[in-house]
């Protein structure tokens, strides 16, 4: 039967784990690993919102995703020492920003902005999914925290959770959680992002070099759906832990 | 019965048209228009490809997107006086770049590289989709005059043609080549990039506020398709026409 | 006798075209020709003045004058992505404004500003002056549509039309309007900026590499305003023509 | 007695960890706590030297220090977003560096560079001299592996131990590593730094607002070459542990 | 009769004066004094030429303009701190270059090019021309440098002088070389370039507000003559001493 | 007995000099020199502080440094067109800002900021400590200035005098004050910032390449200490004499 190096069946994730409460100053702060790639994911809660937004009355929710410059083979030139930020960087903070301001109320902030951070402190593939999974659980700290400091107009303003997997076609095979190793020789590349109430948020499928069926995007899919399945039964057994810091008032 | 308010059926294309030899500096320039989005699209051949790939024997092709300050309802700053591009012109490019890359033998150039630049005159929702349909005209018009001018070591590197169209959800309802009326309160946009052999090269579908189902998906990529067909016979329509400028030699 | 590489007297401008209603969004949008040299001229209307105006109840006019990549023979790098706006791109825009301003009662706009925006589609020579003639039209077209608003403190704010015509010395010969053919090997060349009221607004002659007699300074400005009057009657007979979009009210 | 907040003796560390090991893609990837600060420092090696030194057969150190926008009690901005770095963000990325070249034999690396990345993780004061204590361990690390891989050409190029410490006045009492807390309202507030063989690298004492004696410089570098004392024994403790990685070679 | 602030007849220059060797390290330093205007202006000589000239084996002359902050009545912001150059000195220092290439034959230099730096320590109007004409004085020094330093395949490159002079309608008054105070509130302002064979190198004149009939140019050129025949008896008065360093050999 | 190259003795100062009133716009425009090295330092008043300090009612004090093109042996390059500031001007700029901050009572300006701006325009070593020592009596001439304006809340906001001096081991000697020729080549290099209090402001102390002992230290100290006494005796004589301008009012 087929094997992949690391010994996966095709629709099996690696090893994934969250620590919570990895540094204390965020309001929430999560290390997520899957497998090697391992991505420090912060939520900050800042007053006021961007300019475009004042006077709505709502919040905000901004999220950036940076590269440590050791964090890949080969290290990889400090984008603040180019002066500019890539594409590949400015499409993945885009895309971590759309997916989580997916489930979450922003009316319930009133006029404050939660900035969520997300930075790869080692790269084996599938840091843009993993930021996202993690900066879910660092979010819903967040709230917590917002909760017991009284900041919340609503209570509970997350409306489900979310989760991204990545999935691509590696030696002509359908795969799940794809490590540095296959991503890099991919047919076919494609990020899922998802919601635990089953819908998705989020779905960017690319063959460069290679095209791809219609049917391959559905096989594609479910096997996506395995790999979210699987994250949010993850997310939900460490949020079911108490918030790892001090909670504002005696919460 | 539904109407949208340009009158057409929710799987209708706006009037769509190529204008060939645009401008004549170019070895393709093609002015696009889906409806009142109108991009000129050039692809211009240049000696030499990036450090990264010197050496190699390969060529390049590399696209930029732009949108001329006037372009939109509001006048929006010019980047090269802020600075600095943005994400989302970022974004654009690398996608324009990816796509027309999956059409084209890279190995035929020699160490040459095609840059394309989509440069958005009017903006009315699609400008992506239309770039990337445009770009192709510009790129076939470009390896036409490559080959005339005795600078292809394989008369056809192109493998198939690409075009683009966003679909949606608009009221509730799944539509095809959305105008920036409908865009701006799309619940689900979605852009598919297809090649005329039927294989997809690039699926983006977000869902920003709102999220969607995967039958959704499925509704989005069946009408995509209808699209792309559109387009498909659209550009092979257009260039029927013998090359809009002089070719080298007397080809 | 002698003969331009086109065919045109040395006191005779290339074929004169303008376009009103180029592109719908702004209120002003001219598609202005000199020959091969095309550009885009639009005058946008925006609320409120720089920093240092603010307060005193005038407007402001500012004009940006941009290279396509592709407008060029060889592509040219776009200055959004090399980071910085070059001298010459400055130079010019500074000219564009400082020559438009001359022509309007800036009082009248209240704090307001127009922004005037130059983009050159194909550069064949004199695209700095083409910009100043095409743009005049595009401000007139603005005016109109400002007055028709009900914007205007007072109703006719123009008190001149602005044309600019290059001039120089080619094969020993004062020659009008070169095309860059021409412009590339001038001796002397000269852009004077004027008003159908016959006075001056700017006049720049450089001589790089040779230096000029005063009296062929004079032989450049007879020649000019010869340019200049052809101009003027181009503008006035386009701009008889009605507003080409939708005037706000039923103006 | 007085007393610190946190119970420490004027002339006593913070808690001091090593994790070797930290990240697997650098030559030396270490996180160093002082505390509740801590750093990520990597030394990673690449090919070539800048181009002033290059031909010269001698190697490079660099080094480059930055905060995480989290790791601040309140959120700070990016510098790659701001698009450039601040005057502190070079002034200690330059001080790492030429801590760092004081205890290697450049010639022993040929033409090759090692890069020190100093990312602070979670900030509270002291992080330059934390970075720069586990800076050292890091390159120890890099020359363990460059060793094994037969890159030096003499086998033991670091002469001696680097580390280094922060001393103040805090509530006119001399003090040891300040945290944050004390760092913040410290009259004079000194770095230094010092090799494990008794001398002297560099030492930086400021009085912001405040000025100091002689005589209080003196207690400063006394306390500190206490804190270094220890810091040597740390660092020679967790070296005393084999590489934590795999070798090249079989070493 | 009428009369300026400060004496002068309307074609009467201020005083005028050049401090050669005004600093060491540069091959020329001069500073100007245009009144109260001071410009150090120095000539230094760089091996090599831009990318686009290698191979030439003609050399190249650049020049940089800057105004030093407090130079004004106004601090003005460092442009290095605002991190991108303004229009207006890119627009200065492209005519200076220009204006000095005009007297010069780089084919002498070989592939080595002269840098002019001319920076503003104080302004009172007329800064641009006094930088020309002091960068002429300092241009002749550099050139009497590497002639002794046997650097020159021509002893003699420079064909002629250059002098500038600004010129201005101030009070309905044709006056020459304006201040500050009569600069910020000419109608018609030009600067002229000129060689002491009588000829033009660059004519700039503008009407900001105003415009000006053909005549005043003829009365500004007019005066504008009177100017520069002054300046070119100082520079000849001022060369007329030897050169005030040392020179390579003992030429 | 010991020589250095311009025959002074070790614990000599090179020939020291004020020039008070360089230029005329400033409150306070020195130009002052050690030896071969002369700074241009200005202090100019501007309405405001930053914003992290509105609302405080306290005043700020700024300082940037800048070495122009030419001041070096070599020419260096313009950071205004490399578009951003290197660490060593941002850390020097910072370290004269820190020094002269000592020496004031903000308060006494009220929400005013004074900006020192220190230009080399000539460098032959202790370039920083040249800027610090002439720019404190810049910042005389702009209390006294002050002053005379009324602006001033407390009339004597100086609470002693800044000098700085560079101090290093050259060829196995402690030597005070070292040009460019000695600093290139100094073992140990330490600048030292005092109050004619006797006290410390900023010690800098570097060892690259080498390492130095602690008793080192204290003979720099020593040897700074000369230097410094002499400085503040230097700033004594020329402040004795008038404010070099136009005080206001009549003061």
């Amino acid at each position: 039967m087929t094997t992949r190096a690391d010994g996966r069946a095709d629709d099996e994730l690696r090893p994934i784990s969250f620590t919570r409460g990895f540094t204390s100053h965020p309001a929430g702060s999560v290390l997520v690993e899957f497998g090697q790639t391992r991505v420090m994911c912060t939520a900050s809660v800042t007053e006021g919102v961007p300019p475009w937004r004042r006077g709505s009355g709502l919040g905000w929710l901004t999220a950036e995703y940076s590269m440590l410059p050791a964090a890949t083979h080969e290290r990889n030139k400090r984008e603040s020492v180019k002066g500019s930020i890539g594409g590949r960087t400015h499409e993945i903070s885009r895309l971590v920003g759309r997916s989580l301001r997916a489930c979450i109320d922003l009316a319930a902030l009133g006029e404050n902005t939660i900035a969520l951070d997300c930075d790869v402190l080692q790269a084996d593939g599938g840091t843009r999914t993993a930021a996202i999974t993690g900066a879910y659980v660092a979010l819903a700290d967040a709230v917590t925290y917002l909760r017991a400091a009284g900041k919340l107009s609503d209570p509970q303003p997350l409306s489900c959770a979310i989760a991204a997997v990545s999935v691509g076609v590696v030696d002509g095979r359908v795969r799940l959680d794809l490590p540095y190793e296959e991503d890099s020789r991919a047919e076919v590349d494609m990020n899922v992002v998802a919601t635990d109430a089953g819908t998705l948020v989020e779905v960017q499928g690319t063959g460069e070099g290679a095209t791809f069926a219609r049917s391959t995007l559905d096989a594609l899919l479910d096997v996506a759906a395995v790999g979210t399945q699987k994250l949010f039964e993850a997310q939900r057994a460490v949020l079911a832990e108490p918030y790892p810091g001090q909670l504002p008032g005696n919460a």
